[in-house]
């Protein structure tokens, strides 16, 4: 299938939007008229530019509020065509997308839509141009795929079609199982786009929150499907309003879109039984290690030691060392002298039944490649960026080849099993294109996406892991604009968190977040767990959750750079993340710590 | 009237909440519970804290989910709020607010809710504490106002009261008229919120976009006029959730908020004929002058020659430069030498029939009044800071008082008359403030927000302005997050523009901004202007634009540092600003000029 996108989808000049567009694999552009106005090139030659990129031009749009006209007006609205033709010859498109009418004047008569539409046709079939017809979710008289449809095959030429967009057709509720009902050779044209599901007015709604297939909550699978079931031959062309993606980077917006494109056409070849060319999904089976990147090892490793981690191996000929306790591994490196945190988390490894599967999937899907340095004789690693940067590491789970140049002695039991799950912050406009990566890439499912209430500003956080639980990944997402990231942590799995807690407030060295002793007093309000269970928690600064399948236990260590560590104990089948407490804790984080001497104020 | 604030309003940690509240000369706040459980100060301290600084703690808030339960539940409900009456106790308020019931299990019992409202009542009694009902405007059975009065009287008990808050009141349409059937001390507490009136989801509508009174499309005079006819002698509370204000500063949130309250009593005293503390308002009459701060005098004197003007003098003591063409006057002084740009806008003087009062009621209204730097024997002038920091003089619309140290020579006259408006570029999180602080501070009328695409991101504008068109200000405001400010500019009124445009064309230094040649060729679909003109507008680089009321032509000159011109031509009685072609013009400032030779691309 060909591969569109609507220039108003990227940001940018449209020169800009043209190459950004073309490295990222599409095969065709949709024009938006503005981004014509305002370039200073002449059609002719944004019509050699996109040819020497590659690119198709698949249309030219929007033409607006035309039909259905009283017949004096039709003169006026056919000369603005003729004008928009000879745009677009000069630009090298066969193709005009026309919007439903929008305007008050135009009148609920379809006889007359489909005369009027009938002769622009005609007066486009004089330019070899064809007309592709589209119902506006907001249309004055014509708001649903079916009636544009229908006044089409009215208007009966061969030069007018329809153009299907999901957005118009899924945002009103439409049963897009109709459109099986459509020629495909009288689909001109499919637009895609998902949406988030919002109760709102649905122009903004539209013109503003529009996003990438599979970013969003409309089934655009199911409506692939139906359209390549009536023989649909045109291209999947993304038209997405998206506020965020006008001001964003043109070249990593349009990876976003190629990326949904993919996953897409992935999801409806499984639907429809056909083959799909990616790499079936190796599901990561849980994490081979984390790795820190620091310029203060002696504090992270006290603070490591501090957990029950010790030091196990260090890299033969590189400055790593590797801390382990039962399977939980913590790699700790140099940070990279440019770096403007002292500590921060650089990679993570993901165990998989197939690692070069993995690697050659997530490239399809257009994950960066990472080239490692590598000694001479070190094994290969298999290893692709994620949308953070974080480095994200394939490794056999059967043999453990990463841990082959540490050399290390046994790592020491504890009562920290494994890694419960890594927390990944993202600047405020990475959220849909950081779950869509993880997703399409690793395989694993969104939990819903939350807020949480930070002192200095709203995050959001998104949980995504597998049904087993043996990845769990959250992304938590800066407040819109803010500059400075959210932190990154470490959960650990702990199987006695109160004897851990314990051990901890027991040593000399404080590494544990303060809990302010108001959310204890609420805690007794919250839930009636007996006097002597709450003051434990309250000395052991141990915070709390339950859900329908179980309770939750946690702490908070102090943050070194970006980095911190949780320890959780999930007891039953708890199956979230104390997202509850999360505001206490970032207020707690945002305290400074007290002075040590005279007894001071606490804030 | 005592005016208080919810701490959820501002930002930060609670102790610089209710810093930056006292500062701004509130009286009283509620104390949002997520902000007393993430303090690691005890209630005790905060109450200390709050009495230092002058505030009442008019209420703790929010008790969830209380009502109209099974009985089996309500022992339960009862030990919760024990535990909130004792916290309030230790934090000195004797206020609680309960929101009515959103759970599921609840039952849609008038009876049962006012029953057991009456019990929590008794009980907050025993610690001399009140308790304000709160109609939710997604409230699972009671979402209107009168329906939580009716549950209020129902269970009949002096220690509950309701609490009205405009957003629950006027986003689900209720008539405010009805609050006048309820006595005043049985209104415990009154919240005021505005909000854009949006068509979306109630609750997230709530959550995340109200804002202060004035800032919105609520009539919060009207409301309040109601609620002060019964008696009601409680504070006027804000309580605003708001995604911006969280992450603002909050000493800025804090002063923008105070502001609306002091513009809302001064509109609400009108309503009742009471009298307003604050001098009326002295509108503007014109602009005395725009001053521009820059680095290259040379450059821009040349661009203000070419436009016309003439250096009409300079000033005594300070290397201050006047301009003048007809009765459009430029200062043009030195860029304090650590601004980040060669060029901007750094003041405007307004015509003011009596700048003292202007002056006095800018202060009243929270405007910081500046203090200039002035040479013995120089005359007074009247000055406060805009939202955005440019400096605001009130000049005496009879006595040029400013003009007397620039001992200046007669200004020539030429195509220019007069300034037409000003623009002023706002980082993306000041709209609201900037909108209210122009309406209440100078009495200007706030035109539709609208919204223009520039290449690199949605910018938002809007117009305000006298209704004579005297003084004319668009506020231009950067994409959500954006660290770039938008360009600010002066547009110059002409009575021949086409003339003024033909001479611009024809000087060898070329100080017109370029516009695409395809925005003609679709000007020529827009419009049918016959081929003259149309040759003559793409030949003058004019731009042209209609409404119902006249035609409107208008060109803009190359950019200097943040600064460039437009000179306008308003034929008829046109009262927009081109608005239509914006993208263009935005699009044709962001393309890279054509290198001289050989003949290039063009971007």
């Amino acid at each position: 299938m060909r591969k569109s996108i609507a220039t108003v989808s990227v940001s940018g000049s449209l020169t800009e939007k043209l190459e950004a567009v073309a490295r990222a694999g599409f095969d065709g552009v949709e024009i938006f008229e503005n981004d014509l106005l305002g370039c200073p090139l002449p059609p002719e030659r944004i019509r050699e530019r996109a040819e020497h990129l590659g690119l198709r031009v698949e249309a030219y749009q929007p033409f607006r509020d035309f039909e259905a006209v009283a017949p004096d007006r039709l003169a006026d609205h056919l000369r603005r065509a003729e004008h928009k033709f000879r745009v677009m010859e000069r630009l090298g498109t066969d193709l005009m997308l026309v919007c439903s009418n929008t305007s008050p004047g135009c009148a609920d008569d379809d006889a007359l839509a489909a005369e009027q539409l009938r002769r622009l046709a005609e007066r486009a079939a004089d330019h070899g141009i064809r007309v592709a017809y589209e119902a506006l979710a907001w249309g004055r008289h014509v708001d649903t795929y079916l009636h544009g449809w229908r006044i089409v095959r009215m208007a009966d030429h061969p030069n007018l079609g329809t153009c299907l967009d999901s957005f118009h057709i899924l945002s009103r509720g439409s049963d897009p199982g109709g459109i099986e009902a459509i020629p495909g050779d009288r689909i001109f044209l499919l637009q895609l786009a998902d949406a988030p599901l919002l109760a709102m007015d649905v122009l903004q709604w539209s013109r503003h929150y529009r996003c990438f297939p599979g970013q969003g909550g409309f089934d655009l699978t199911g409506l692939l499907a139906h359209v390549l079931r009536t023989g649909y031959a045109g291209p999947l062309s993304l038209e997405i309003f998206n506020d965020g993606f006008r001001q964003a980077d043109a070249g990593r917006t349009a990876v976003d879109a190629m990326r949904s494109l993919i996953a897409l056409e992935e999801s409806v070849a499984r639907v429809l039984g056909t083959g799909s060319p990616l790499p079936r999904p190796a599901q990561p089976e849980g994490f081979a290690f984390a790795e820190l990147a620091t310029r203060d090892h002696k504090r992270l490793g006290g603070l490591l030691g501090a957990l029950g981690f010790a030091r196990t191996g260090q890299h033969e000929t590189r400055p790593i060392e590797l801390w382990e306790q039962g399977r939980a591994r913590i790699l700790l490196s140099r940070v990279h002298p440019e770096s403007p945190t002292d500590t921060s988390l650089v990679a993570i490894g993901l165990e998989s039944a197939d690692p070069a599967l993995s690697a050659e999937r997530a490239q399809a899907l257009l994950a960066p490649v990472l080239a490692r340095h590598r000694a001479p004789g070190e094994a290969r690693l298999d290893a692709v960026a994620a949308p953070d940067g974080t480095e994200l590491f394939f490794c056999d789970t059967g043999r453990a080849v990463w841990r082959e140049p540490f050399d290390a002695v046994s790592p020491p039991s504890g009562h920290v099993g494994r890694i419960d799950h890594v927390a990944l912050g993202h600047p405020w406009d990475q959220f849909d294109e950081a779950a869509l990566f993880y997703r399409a890439v690793l395989g694993l499912q969104p939990h819903e996406s939350v807020e949480v209430a930070d002192p200095y500003g709203l995050l959001r956080s998104r949980a995504m892991s597998d049904a087993a639980g043996a990845v769990r990944l959250t992304l938590d997402i800066a407040p819109v604009g803010a500059r400075a990231l959210p932190g990154q942590h470490i959960a650990l799995a702990d199987d006695d968190i109160v004897a851990t807690a314990r051990r901890l407030r027991a040593l000399p060295d404080d590494v544990l977040l303060p809990v302010p002793g108001n959310y204890y007093d609420d805690l007794r309000a919250r839930f009636d767990l007996g006097e002597e269970r709450h003051r434990e928690l309250r000395e052991l600064r141990l915070m709390y959750d339950r859900d329908e399948y179980g309770e939750f236990l946690h702490l908070f260590t102090v943050t070194v750079g970006r980095v911190f560590f949780e320890i959780v104990q999930r007891v039953g089948g708890y199956r979230g993340f104390g997202t509850d407490n999360a505001p206490v804790r970032l207020a707690a984080q945002h305290t400074p710590a007290p002075s040590p001497a005279p007894a001071g104020d606490g804030d």
